[in-house]
């Protein structure tokens, strides 16, 4: 069993070595923390390193790299480099990344948490750990040949809020949810020649529903048939002929196994840490940001508010979405007008543009419900003086006064302050999973994916971050296998800005982000090449 | 007070006159149904019409056209033009149409129908008719000048299923609800210098929200500063000391006032056809596709199937989202999962690709749940015996078995066949509502807006359509006030195809539409010209 743990304390370089199954000594991706915490601590003295942005002594992975249809045979070590830069600003870095090749092995389901929807209560797994080891699960990082089983290359980034206890739990464990999700699906996914069955066990030929019923007059089925009470239509057992023969048969591609995998793998990295905040005293909740490699394709999935861009001939190719109070208030709304009881009486599902004052009942103020993405005007009531669901602008909006991003893990104790009132059935642990192929391009040397905190992205616009890359690995010999990590280092200073005399600065005297800051920039042009 | 009417009668050629209050007699416009069952009847008799597609005798309105500074005091009677042609291969046309030039007068709110959520129920409005006359409206058509009022444009498509009752009255009173939604503001709108008031009848001076607050510790607000339970949270009256001073007044654009006001005008729509259902047998459903010309925008707002695209420079821009059980299918499932007494025990929300055989249970099955993209394997159990809330794929996809369409008005009557379950709960009424800015682009002869039902968008694309007008219009005099006319018809007769052995072709022998098909082309250029 591999023995491995990833240590990476606050304000430190830090580092980490781990033996492979084969007892081979892999040296890990170095984590840099830039540790200066420019609220608190404007001396200088921790500045140093910022001041003089050097090529940073990094130890780079040489992550093994597989293409092609020999794919699964043939593993090559293959220079696909990747480096994240943490610059915390604050005392506490709350931000947290992983990355690394995994291989999820051909395994029965039953080493899989249960993932699926059930009525059955899902059975406590006692006695587990937050390294996984006792979670059953078999996956293995590896470095040499893999026949049996399905590798993929992994990056994520997690930013954390009142705690950094779910980042650091998330960072170590999300790609073994993958990995598990996947092993049922291994042998699906590696015969791509044909569609994955609707059904597992069953012989093709012997499934009713592949014989190829001819077209019938249910294929034709109108929308005008269907409500006449056509087919297809349920009835009571009682007074009814049993369900016709089916007619349809949805065709599911492999790559909607692939999303449903990492899917499921956030609800039970989010289920994992509510079953262990306690005896491993969990804090807070983070944001997820992955990308999985896999049989020519990037997923990348998002739950909070980073950002994933792909910069391709110097154009932009946008990865995911930010799920933030404003970005989802209509969700949300949705959900506190059906179960006004999460309200806690306190609350209003009604946005306001600011909050009402008890002299302006009676009076038409604007506001917008669920179903609206425009404004109008209604008459103020007692309801009304409710502190609205959804409050705040832009970076200050917030669910119930709280939260200022509404998709991530944990969270699970998370109550509006000196109240009652739970957050977490408004927040979503769910990624949106948006795919790239990467065999469809031809990529350049300057073509890379660029996945960040909203450190970064809250003050440099895609735009500029394209453009920041463009021009610092133009400038770069393209042999120079540090061009990347100086790259993502560029960017970290850039959103950081340099500290003047009134306060941090970035290019056109604009504030530098106060945040925590993690980048990494991961180039695509491995993707061209066949083994 | 205003007398019209405006009647349609399926398969005839029809139109109507109106008078306006000034008593001057115009004619509108006409609607076009080519009356041809392809089903039922291909004996050729009642198809002539189309094997000969001559320039329709058709009588146009002409449109009084506003623009620029001056818009709300000169009104020019320009030749912005546009034409509906309806072509029913079915015995019952139930699409239906309407292209009005609309003036909502300033008056009190209290003329309008309640569209604000209240504690309150609304007060049925009795004796009440399907045209709006005792609906307390005050709206009126106007060719001349108006001072005091706020003119639009207006142009709808309804495609009704189960009885044509809903898209006929909705095609006669959407426009009104629109209007009264829009008397609210009048003057807002009008005073397009100032930001809409938060509060109306305050004087801006006094409201303290508008003495610019200095940007205080508050304003700087972080998340990790929120979650430590900073500024802005409720808590318990009893406990804690009132809610700080509000630090933060969204601003809102008149753009979103406009929205508001077409949001609110669909429910208003869908609430009077679920009061006056009984009274007037309005059977049925529709979905409901309108654009509003104000102020120099397009406001697209679109509740169905239906679908508008702007053809400018030979290239497409989208202008609506169609909403079926496939593009809706999470927000239905959620529903679904959180109110199971809507599936009356007949139905799971999980959605499969197929329906599930009592033999399968225990066996391993592909399903999605509301959360997910993707799809996964998990166990069958008995539950998922029960019909899928979704079902089917692109146009055969169902929702409850039963409708094609999500969003739309009317159906509150509607049940899965043979049985007390409702369809109405998971339907939307609530149009999405995309702005486009003609004054923002210069606008060709050839730059149109095309809205067509789904009768047209199933069988041609997009581009296919953008091809085909393009080429139809480049083939004109572009002084022929027909050719826009001439290009709907040609645009319904392609959808429609032609008669040969073996049924309706279109080109590459690909079948025709065999739905309602219809199409309104409304040129774009005169959103160039200044008076």
């Amino acid at each position: 069993m591999l023995s491995y743990y990833f240590k990476c304390r606050r304000g430190e370089v830090g580092g980490n070595d781990f033996t492979t199954k084969a007892g081979r000594r892999v040296q890990q991706i170095i984590l840099l923390h830039i540790s200066c915490s420019v609220r608190a601590d404007t001396s200088g003295n921790s500045l140093r390193m910022s001041r003089n942005p050097l090529p940073l002594p990094l130890n780079a992975l040489l992550l093994s790299q597989i293409w092609g249809e020999k794919m699964l045979k043939i593993l090559h070590r293959l220079p696909l480099k990747s480096w994240v830069i943490n610059a915390g600003k604050s005392a506490l870095n709350e931000d947290q990344a992983c990355c690394e090749v995994v291989v999820a092995r051909r395994r029965p389901m039953s080493y899989c948490p249960p993932s699926t929807p059930s009525k059955t209560p899902t059975a406590k797994r006692r006695n587990s750990l937050p390294n996984g080891e006792a979670l059953g699960l078999r996956v293995e990082h590896m470095m040499g040949e893999e026949s049996e089983g399905l590798v993929f290359h992994y990056w994520a980034l997690f930013d954390g809020h009142a705690g950094s206890g779910a980042a650091v739990v998330a960072s170590r464990l999300l790609q073994h949810h993958i990995a598990c999700q996947l092993q049922a699906v291994i042998e699906i996914l590696r015969n791509f020649h044909s569609p994955p069955p609707t059904v597992l066990g069953e012989e093709p030929d012997s499934s009713p529903y592949l014989q190829g019923n001819p077209p019938g007059p249910h294929r034709a089925l109108t929308r005008a048939a269907s409500l006449r009470g056509a087919a297809g239509a349920p009835s009571s057992p009682s007074s009814t002929p049993p369900p016709p023969r089916f007619y349809m048969e949805k065709r599911v591609q492999h790559e909607s196994l692939v999303i449903g995998a990492i899917e499921n793998a956030f609800k039970e990295m989010d289920a994992q840490i509510e079953r262990e905040k306690q005896v491993y005293s969990i804090s807070g909740g983070c944001t997820a940001l992955t990308v999985v490699y896999l049989l020519g394709k990037l997923y990348v999935g998002n739950a909070g508010d980073s950002r994933a861009i792909i910069i391709r001939d110097n154009e932009i190719v946008s990865m995911s979405t930010e799920f933030t109070p404003e970005s989802e208030r209509q969700r949300l709304q949705f959900l506190g007008y059906m179960q006004p009881q999460l309200l806690g009486n306190e609350f209003t599902h009604l946005e306001f543009p600011r909050r009402v004052q008890r002299k302006e009942v009676g009076k038409r103020m604007l506001y917008r419900d669920f179903t609206m993405n425009g404004w109008a005007y209604k008459t103020v009531e007692d309801e009304d003086l409710k502190f609205p669901l959804i409050y705040g602008e832009g970076k200050k909006a917030r669910v119930l006064a709280t939260i200022g991003v509404t998709r991530g893990l944990g969270d699970h104790d998370l109550k509006v302050h000196d109240s009652n009132i739970y957050i977490k059935p408004f927040l979503s642990c769910i990624p949106e999973v948006k795919v790239y192929n990467l065999t469809q391009h031809e990529h350049g040397t300057d073509d890379v994916l660029v996945m960040g905190t909203d450190g970064l992205w809250d003050v440099l616009t895609n735009e500029e971050v394209a453009e920041a890359v463009g021009a610092f690995l133009s400038n770069c010999d393209p042999d120079d296998l540090h061009r990347y990590t100086m790259a993502a280092q560029d960017l970290v200073m850039r959103a950081r800005g340099v500290l003047r005399d009134r306060g941090w600065r970035i290019t056109n005297e604009r504030l530098g982000s106060g945040d925590d800051i993690s980048v990494f920039i991961i180039p695509l042009m491995y993707g061209n090449r066949q083994p």
